[in-house]
């Protein structure tokens, strides 16, 4: 019978780099560079509700780590290593392999290796928790707290695929093979935009990932700035799978349930994993220059401004109504 | 209705302390002291398999932390934070309130903030997923490798509680409630061996928190040294709460289910939480010192030798056969 240690062992451990203590003691060690703080974020990812039962095991080992090193970004910090939970329904070594594969493949390019974990069998289902270290400048992290009146505010690459994918998969929307497959790769291979927060310290002032909704996120920097937003409806740079979508609405297509989903998807919609932060209105060059350093587009989508709230007009200059809120993992799934 | 945020923000979040930045960022913030290497720990704790889904939430709360600083105390790092993953089947502020009092009240003796964490709805029973950070001199931390043949093997505090405590409760003894009183404490109220790790850096070879049984745990040191060892099953030093049979035991009362009990709880037994380390024979003074400065009582059970594998000998010099393995997770629970 394998035991936790043998698939442990097969799959995860690999030799640690040089300087830090990996899998296999009771806690792993690695150093921080000096003048720098460790940046930590945890993630708890549970089947059935942040992934459906029949995830292509690859894509989520990948996605369970991408959604940590995500968060590294929006601080402006380079990855060191993480650490794995995993809770197993079952001993299915073909699932754990591609599950494994998925992880190393990201964790190898992002050079952020597993230094240690929990392996436990799990009788509800599958469970995954993955904690992140990072180095930052002291001093030079990215905070939420730091937005300015007058900032513009930026998103980098696209919004709203994953929303939509995550919904056909749920059946929440109309049955639509070829929507899916032109959205699911972003719900399922995010990518964390690490190259991106690492330009962009020094150059934004706030800064977080998008992971539970455009707007409910930007409230976050909102609250911690003490400021408000205004955001262009027509500005958001709508995901390519979802732009025929998008253009019916401009030409005022009467598809009302597509306009109200595309909105939800690209103002609500969760596990976008882009960067959505604010800078001055003078680094406008720096920004757009730190963007193709990282080779990720980014788009200018609004303002601070100093009357708290978010509101969001579109082309007409005419407020959105009926904003669709954010995902909070205690409300409905 | 209470959301995810709320739920933190009212019983988790503290002032971060000067220097860090806690909870409401895409990552918690910490400096680690110059000449330190940071170290590590993570647990996935799930309600049924490590914790019984009626326990004392105060308790729970307790050693879900508890069990992370053992970590760093067979390290002998110093606590620096934590961070905290929390699946919750549902939104019982009585509940939530109760376990952040034990984690709270843990996390302020040791000075380890919660300075992160993650929380979300679990459909599938109570998930707790623990990481914790200390810090520890460069080149200093006691590992698994270091032990050498001729070693004094030694254990802190008591054996046997914890697992009898657990079989008591699990139905697999005879109701007893006597000694499930006399027991129970050091299941759910284990005392993680900070100070102790901390005065065994320059004076212990290798260490760990028995965590899964003596043996088992033991042999992790063997392996990763390269060495055997011999214990002496009359030196184990048993839990007051079982030293009536351990007596019993000695005086060769005919208690058949009870010796292969007890024999299974000081060898097999988890959840114990204390060290087990290896020192020098010339070192025994320094160890004395050392845990008279914690606090603790140490006990020596046996030696490092080259032969590979784990002999027990009981008062008469014979060997004990069927000797316990430890508790693997992915074994039947």
């Amino acid at each position: 019978m394998t035991s936790e240690f043998d698939l442990i062992a097969r799959y995860f451990t690999r030799p640690a780099p040089a300087g830090m203590l990996g899998v296999g003691d009771d806690c792993a060690l690695f150093s921080v560079p000096d003048g720098h703080q460790l940046a930590t974020s945890t993630d708890l990812l549970l089947e059935g509700r942040h992934f459906f039962s029949d995830v292509d095991p690859a894509s989520l080992g990948h996605k369970a780590l991408a959604v940590n090193l995500s968060d590294l970004a929006a601080m402006g910090a380079k990855p060191i290593a993480c650490v794995l939970g995993l809770g197993l329904p079952e001993l299915d070594d073909a699932w754990v392999a591609a599950f494994a594969k998925g992880f190393n493949a990201l964790s190898d390019r992002f050079g952020c290796p597993l230094i240690g974990g929990d392996t436990t069998r799990s009788t509800t289902g599958l469970i995954i928790s993955v904690t992140v270290f990072g180095a930052v400048p002291t001093e030079h992290a990215l905070r939420r707290s730091n937005a300015k009146v007058g900032d513009d505010i930026w998103v980098s690459g696209e919004l709203g695929a994953a929303d939509v994918a995550y919904r056909l998969l749920a059946g929440r929307l109309p049955q639509d093979q070829h929507r899916l497959e032109a959205t699911r790769h972003a719900l399922e291979w995010p990518e964390p935009q690490i190259a991106l927060g690492l330009a962009l310290r020094g150059v934004a002032n706030a800064a977080l990932d998008v992971s539970d909704g455009l707007l409910q996120d930007l409230s976050h920097i909102l609250k911690a700035s003490g400021a408000g937003a205004h955001i262009e409806y027509a500005a958001l740079p709508v995901a390519e799978g979802l732009r025929a979508d998008a253009d019916d609405q401009a030409k005022g297509a009467r598809i009302a349930l597509e306009a109200s989903a595309l909105a939800q998807a690209l103002l609500g919609g969760g596990d976008v994993y882009e960067l959505c932060f604010t800078a001055g209105v003078d680094r406008r060059d720096a920004v757009l220059t730190a963007a193709q350093h990282a080779g990720v587009n980014v788009t200018r989508i609004g303002r601070i401004r100093a009357t708290p709230g978010i509101t969001v007009t579109d082309q007409a200059g005419e407020h959105l109504d009926q904003l669709p809120s954010g995902f909070d993992h205690f409300q409905a799934i």
